[in-house]
């Protein structure tokens, strides 16, 4: 048996742009799984590498785009929350996926379905789960930010960067921050940045050095800044790789790690196993949603557009326009 | 005021082998560090590097070779015991050293007096500090190994891979190790690796694929083995490089990196401040302790060399005819 559903459809597989709105079939639910009607679907820039074939999701999930949403659900099938307590039919939710939220109807492991944090519409909610899992499971869970951690963020302005800002600095941590125009900037001291650099402008290392090195450098660029992030590092410091933008392979100088007593980390979200990825999202409601909740770290939306335009947000998201999250709209 | 010790000086910073025991000056005690009369002072590979002018000590310390001794302490000076009691002259103890240990006299800091393990002679107690404290704070402190971990071990035939087999082993992990010769794979057996690898016969990728990947691998190649250690780990494993005698640059490909969610460290215990060090020594004192006391883990001294003949202790371990520690006799 399967489930019928629409949803956006990448009907050329060498053309990026042919993302279509159209009817799909879906298979059916599994013991552990809930269906759920999708209001939202969030827009991560790992959407837009699975349109152009490089980021494919793991073995045996839909080939449907999309890492989060938020919706109602449908068909709750015995799954429970992380309190024990049954999920409802009609129950509001956001989800974290490893694909398939571009879609009127998506399937969601039991360990995936979270609570929409309170006061949150369920656009607001669908912007954020990614965005709160990446952060908590990489700058808590694998570098540990604390009271007096400096961190630095790449790519300050992103969606990654303006959460990452606020959860630091809830955390009670230094933030410094990289972007490449000054507009960018001013939206990072808005949301907390204690350090700001544009990276046309000047040398992060030297700047970071200014402050006694970074404590942890979460990094979306990779390969290009390796060399440079540690040198950006204090003593004992962990650079966390989310992100390959400026390449895969690079020089490892061993020695000036070791001086540094420096550890590296390359992660991602969306080929751990459930499990893993249910163990982030406990931590992320038990941690990260209290901070929504009480407004210290607020979503930022930069637009909502229909779904079928979802072509047109992966343009916008490429060419570098957008400062926070575009979510698509799936129900009116 | 200054304090009078016979030590190995080197006589010419350009001849590794210029070890000359004569008398020479020490700084006086500062509060909060102790006088300690060695006994037995172990050999360690830096320092034959130190000798040979690589691994220069941490700025304020002496330039004394030795990283570790045992012996009776002469001025306890004040300074206490973890647990709070009063260290007494005449106390036997076990040093951690950023520098100093081959001499009759060594200064040391509070946090780096260790008592020595029940039923260890002095000459068994120096040989086991400094690997002792560099696999607590790497396995452990570093990496998390616990019971069903895999932890591969390069090098398995020297100190650091005899004595991590059996603390890997105690802590319930499945270790393996590589070699380069049958007689030292079987040693490695005889204290319990599971899995014994010639680099010479074998690609220790293929073996370590075969047993689902090692969740820690303990370096002391650096450059040459990187990109092999990432093909060898497993999901969310960890490679710490504690050494580099394979090179200090190589080409990190982090994609493969990512693909594992992989970790690298690079440290090392030497250069780090006091309140490290004393946090290390603490931990090493309560958990690896014990494990030497019922007799888990055994010291491994291969030979046993009059002071005066440093230069020789140096040369065997650089021609790699020692399994297991050489320890420097400093009292008769």
């Amino acid at each position: 048996m399967s489930i019928t559903t629409r949803a956006i459809v990448q009907t050329d597989s060498n053309d990026p742009a042919s993302l279509e709105w159209k009817e799909t079939e879906l298979d059916d639910l599994q013991q552990g799984e809930a269906l759920v009607k999708v209001h939202f679907a969030g827009v991560n820039r790992a959407d837009t590498l699975q349109a152009q074939g490089h980021y494919p999701p793991p073995k045996g999930v839909t080939n449907i785009i999309g890492l989060e949403a938020a919706g109602v659900i449908e068909r709750a099938n015995g799954t429970t929350r992380p309190d024990g307590t049954p999920w409802v039919d009609g129950d509001e939710v956001a989800v974290l996926l490893s694909g398939g939220g571009y879609a009127e109807r998506v399937v969601v492991p039991e360990g995936q379905l979270m609570p929409v944090p309170a006061g949150f519409s369920l656009a607001e909610a669908a912007s954020v789960v990614e965005v709160a899992c990446t952060l908590w499971s990489n700058i808590m869970m694998t570098a540990h930010v604390d009271k007096g951690s400096t961190v630095l963020f790449h790519g300050g302005g992103g969606g990654i960067g303006i959460f990452g800002i606020q959860l630091a600095k809830a955390l009670g941590a230094t933030v410094a921050v990289t972007a490449g125009s000054q507009e960018k900037l001013n939206v990072c001291s808005r949301y907390g940045a204690d350090i700001l650099i544009n990276y046309k402008d000047e040398d992060f290392v030297e700047v970071m050095k200014d402050h006694g090195g970074a404590d942890v450098i979460l990094d979306i660029i990779g390969a290009k800044y390796l060399d440079r992030n540690i040198d950006a590092l204090a003593k004992d410091g962990h650079i966390v790789i989310i992100g390959m933008q400026g390449g895969v392979k690079g020089e490892l100088n061993i020695g000036k790690l070791l001086n540094k007593r420096g550890t590296i980390s390359a992660t991602g979200l969306r080929y751990r196993d459930l499990d893993d990825k249910a163990r982030i999202v406990g931590e992320t409601i038990r941690h990260v949603w209290p901070l929504l909740e009480d407004g210290s770290i607020t979503h930022h939306i930069d637009r909502v557009v229909p779904v079928e335009k979802a072509a047109d947000a992966h343009k916008a998201l490429l060419d570098g326009e957008v400062t926070g999250k575009i979510v698509l709209q799936v129900v009116n």
